[in-house]
């Protein structure tokens, strides 16, 4: 540890007025129910359990989180075995179950060694594995005698799992699987939990039998020895090296030299390989497996309401304290003293619409997870299940058949084109926010830095944001071509399209500054005119799908900001009473500013979409930004604080100076940094002398 | 080192088409003629001395750049003293002039710990002492016998100077200033240079005498022993911990208690006390303070391109040897084989633009180098020069005085706007890159992560661009006061104005996608239009200064494209002669429709400004949509590698296993990844075991 402070340096305060005194003005002057708001966000029981995993956590010194800032990976690696083990250590002390043991692992702030293993790998074996498998791995998996990974992703292959290069050959004569790395690029890459920990993976390897290719299919490979943990022989696996964030990760890489397995390695749930004919046969297929991707990603937009909050809360408190210059009109009028920052109009439109923006995506995140959980209530009853034996039962496409299935499909479309927009909207919210922060935003005690830096894979994994947003629009067309056909199913897809092709002719004049309704099939409409474009470009003009891409985004984009702003609507404005009973009447206001804040910023962000559709005028346009956002941004402008304060984040899970609950902004600054370890150098500065540090406190 | 790769891992290639062949058929089928290209953005000397400076780097193991990317700061900052160290024996052993010392610096990838000394703290004694302080500071600082920074922001005040609350109190009895902190809040913060390696401080304090407050002033302060290099007493200082980059440099705090200096260590050039009787006068003037900052903001325009370029020259390159998937029609259509990402226009329309704003920043930043520099010349022939002399002279602000002193408020008002916008395209490009790079855009051996990270403050020092949008609206309010009034002065501002105001009532009609004239001239009247917007607001709606800060940052956007646009037409379409002279037709051909291709992608994307101001149609952007920006990507298409080649990066320089000049991305992506230092840790995994690390390569 670098040498204490001297008195004189401890006796020091702040100057005033003092971040305590300044966030306490700002939560005096709301009247907003943080606690109710929390509740409706959160539920109590779920408060209750973040307050009692984090307060353990807080007792452990592994858990200690600001000495890794300044670690490099050699040291943060070991730093996250060691929080790994002592977490799940804790769990067993404490008997978590499975979302409190979730919980931990967000409050602790960065990934351990084992997530992969906790997560991917067990799952897959659960799901792809036979009773006779689950009792081989599955089970030991479990209680952490064998530590695993999941091996999909190769050096020259990500999204496009067909592409894969390594393979699994059947080999008759020993009945083994045979697997091989035939090219560099065939390397396993970014596999977590891989490089130093796991010693097994399950490894998705294109199957061949007789010179015959099966496509990809998942072996369990051991590839670590149980007792020295060194790799077992034709085995060559590692780290790959640092990253822009996940420094406390092991993303690994792994090949394979004519690397023999045994049969009962092949994960043979779905699909087996006769040992004694080497006959593939298909025994069944992956059931819900089109509802898991729309559960994941499900998940990754209601999550991106929280991730961007975390920078959000932090940025609005420190903008609340953090106090420059003067209003030009307030410095002519002779004012003396400095403007906190968060008065500065320039500062609200850049934070506001964003803390807007965490609540809107909330509120879907959580409204997709409950149309999810209800269809697969309905799909199960109506035994639908498994897709590809309706498919051949039916002779038809899985969304052709019923409404469970038909509403999947739409709900497909509808996660990969929400967590494309919720988690580009998180990605780009958190870096505006550290901008916010002015310089000491780029500090590491900022807290929001490494919190954007291990966020932004999210915009990449479960589908690039830009490759999925294919997926919304081929929805889309196909939609819009059985509107047109008159063979439509009934959702809300549908409807939307229907409306506007039924009042096109007429005009819309939706009155988007006075009816939040009309805001709402404002979005609609536009989103419908860019559908209808699409199809006309595709259909008529025969343009190539390569060249629509750009515009495919486009309405990609559209039809996941209509659904934002629809399930806000459907959360804050529809049922103001349930609102109010939930909240109060304050806080149910508050509530539908943000709503109107979040939908006419937006609207105003693609306001070229909106008056080329006809949906909105120019003048519409140029009043929301004159009159109606300038008057939302005043009226949010008081509850700020309160509102971030309904996030309910605790300061060990922020781990932000800036952004403390207490508004002891500089204190805590200043004692971290005077503690950091680069402190403990004495330099020799002197260029001719060969010796670079003199001495290090407490070393020497 | 961790064990090598066994020989069947060393035998190993990538499978085909690899990145070698994918270059050589990009070059071979580009007419771009990229030496001579190279030489227009460059000069020939230019690109001598980089070779030649870099070959000298390369040869010293310490400027290895892989291994800093997996360093924790403590290792980091002793490097980076190494690294400063053989820097400076580097430049007296090869005789670099500044320049070359400056290619050295870039090339060397991170910033050395004597940055600020080299550069503010060198330049604040050259400009601010006086003969006497030369003598006594300055040659020692230059000869590096004291180690210097300069020590401005403090914890609580950045841009706003005023507000700075170190104090220094005029003592007579014994001739002395007394430096002190009063507040923590006074403590210097983010100081380059300081944290662990200065020995002086060039301090800015609050000069008290008698009581009276004389406003911010330089003081020469030592900090640490000469000979330990420990803090003097009543100093602490250290360093500010781990940012978000600059992991190399110490950036630091400063706290003073109650510490006397000696008379002569006021930095007494413009300004002294009297130490017989205590009398504060005004000796001088900073002369051309004004222009040094324009000057300052003017480097960053032109730097805003080149660092662009350093990540569009490795997505691009790697994006045309990167395969994923196939084009939905070419799957459609039976292809086999995966498309190289370049191909598809989702990825073209993120690259491509941001390719050829490489360039219009690159031309603009030369454009006004050139305008700064013409000036300077006239300015001192004119005698100006001293602005507060002039000022008493003439009793008016220098802007009123000659056409050099309005040419300059002119050029104070662009290089703000222009600071801005360059370094946030530059900024948001960066990402952009990197995430068009797909998952191996997160490793650090894609050199873009790194390299934004460091890059970042751009947009907030030297002005933090949101702030100075406002000198942009402030000097175009104050233009188009004068010109309404009758009593501008000439120039391109005020002729921008005034068309406008002579048009407005006809009508423009500009033909944006047949002639490039227009497309300067449509950018043109969006500027004034928003101007007359923003005077009716203030002047006579008289709203608050606050509430339009966010349409002054449009208007300044607004205005600072208007420049780009201006500005690279200038240089690549208005003489195609000379252009076609430096670098041949096919060359100028390309350049033309990269400015094409930036204007129309520009306007698109802010269309709503152009249809409401009426200089364009709603049908004009469509048709730029469909075809204009469309029909631009494919002619653009095939030169891309080359128009990035043109750059003349190194692979020393880009430092990224993605962008390498020689396409061999996977083996370099390998050799790098098995040889990280994480790979020498064997782990051990079991939850049960208290030991972490089983065995350290090499050490046991």
């Amino acid at each position: 540890m670098p040498p204490p402070p001297p008195a004189w340096v401890n006796a020091l305060v702040p100057s005033e007025p003092r971040g305590p005194d300044l966030l306490a003005i700002e939560r005096a002057g709301s009247g907003v129910e943080v606690t109710r708001l929390s509740e409706l966000l959160h539920t109590r029981e779920l408060i209750n359990k973040r307050s009692r995993v984090e307060a353990a956590l807080i007792k452990d010194p592994t858990f200690d989180k600001t000495e890794l800032l300044s670690m490099g990976r050699v040291e943060k690696i070991q730093r996250s075995l060691a929080r790994g083990k002592a977490m799940k250590r804790l769990q067993e002390k404490e008997g978590w179950d499975a979302e409190e043991y979730k919980i931990a692992h967000q409050a602790a702030g960065e990934p351990t060694v084992y997530d992969l293993h906790d997560g991917m790998f067990i799952v897959t074996l659960r799901e792809q594995g036979t009773p006779e498998q689950h009792k081989l791995f599955l089970e030991p998996a479990v209680n952490n005698k064998i530590i695993g990974c999941y091996a999909q992703t190769e050096l020259g292959h990500g999204s496009n799992v067909r592409g894969l290069e390594t393979t699994a050959t059947w080999n008759q004569a020993d009945q083994t699987f045979i697997i091989h790395s035939p090219v560099l690029t065939a390397s396993k890459w970014w596999i977590g939990s891989l490089g130093r920990t796991a010693n097994h993976a399950a490894v998705m390897a294109q199957l061949y039998i007789d010179g015959k290719n099966y496509g990809p299919h998942p072996f369990l490979v051991q590839i670590r020895d149980l007792k020295t943990h060194e790799p077992l022989e034709n085995v060559f696996v590692g780290d790959i090296g640092p990253k822009f964030g996940f420094g406390s990760m092991d993303n690994g890489f792994l090949l394979f030299n004519q690397y023999k397995i045994p049969h009962v390695n092949m994960l043979a749930r779905f699909n087996r390989v006769d040992p004694a004919t080497g006959v593939y046969k298909r025994v069944g297929a992956p059931s819900l497996v089109y509802g898991t991707m729309v559960w994941v990603r499900s998940n990754i937009v209601l999550d991106s309401g929280s991730s961007l909050a975390r920078g959000v809360a932090i940025a609005i408190r420190y903008c609340a304290i953090r106090r420059q210059f003067q209003d030009r009109d307030a410095e002519a009028a002779g004012a003396t003293g400095e403007t906190p920052v968060l008065n500065y109009k320039m500062v609200q439109v850049r934070l506001l619409p964003l803390l807007a923006a965490t609540y809107a995506l909330h509120f879907t995140g959580r409204g997709m997870m409950e149309m999810y959980e209800a269809n697969q209530e309905r799909m199960k009853k109506e035994d639908i299940g498994d897709r590809e034996t309706v498919k051949k039962i039916r002779g038809a496409a899985p969304e052709d058949l019923n409404p469970g299935a038909e509403q999947l499909a739409d709900l497909h479309a509808t996660s990969c084109g929400l967590k494309a927009l919720g988690s580009t909207i998180a990605v780009e919210g958190l870096e505006m926010c550290r901008r916010a922060c002015g310089g000491h935003g780029y500090s590491s005690y900022s807290g929001i830095g490494t919190w954007y830096a291990d966020y932004l894979p999210t915009a990449t994994w479960e589908g690039d944001n830009y490759m999925l947003t294919q997926q919304v629009a081929r929805y889309l067309l196909k939609s819009a071509r059985a509107v047109l056909a008159g063979n439509a199913p009934k959702n809300e897809t549908t409807t939307t399209l229907q409306f506007y092709l039924s009042r096109k002719d007429t005009g819309a004049a939706f009155d988007v500054l006075n009816n939040d309704a009309d805001i709402v099939a404002a979005y609609g409409w536009r989103t419908a005119y860019l559908t209808f474009e699409a199809l006309r470009l595709r259909d008529k003009d025969h343009q190539s799908w390569n060249s629509l891409l750009v515009h495919f985004w486009r309405l990609s984009t559209a039809q996941s900001q209509f659904l934002v702003v629809r399930n806000f609507y459907d959360a804050v404005v529809a049922n103001p009473a349930r609102v109010a009973g939930a909240v109060g009447d304050v806080t149910g206001e508050v509530l539908r500013d943000l709503f109107r804040l979040y939908a006419l910023q937006t609207m105003e962000q693609h306001a070229a979409d909106f008056f080329t559709s006809g949906a909105v005028t120019t003048n519409q346009i140029s009043l929301a930004r004159t009159k109606g956002i300038s008057n939302l941004l005043d009226r949010v402008r008081p509850h700020a604080v309160s509102l971030v304060d309904a996030w309910n984040f605790s300061d060990f899970f922020l781990n932000s100076s800036l952004g403390r609950s207490d508004g002891k902004v500089y204190e805590d600054m200043f004692a971290k940094a005077s503690s950091n370890p680069v402190n403990n150098l004495t330099f020799d500065p002197y260029v001719d002398s060969p010796v670079l540090v003199k001495r290090v406190a407490g070393k020497l």
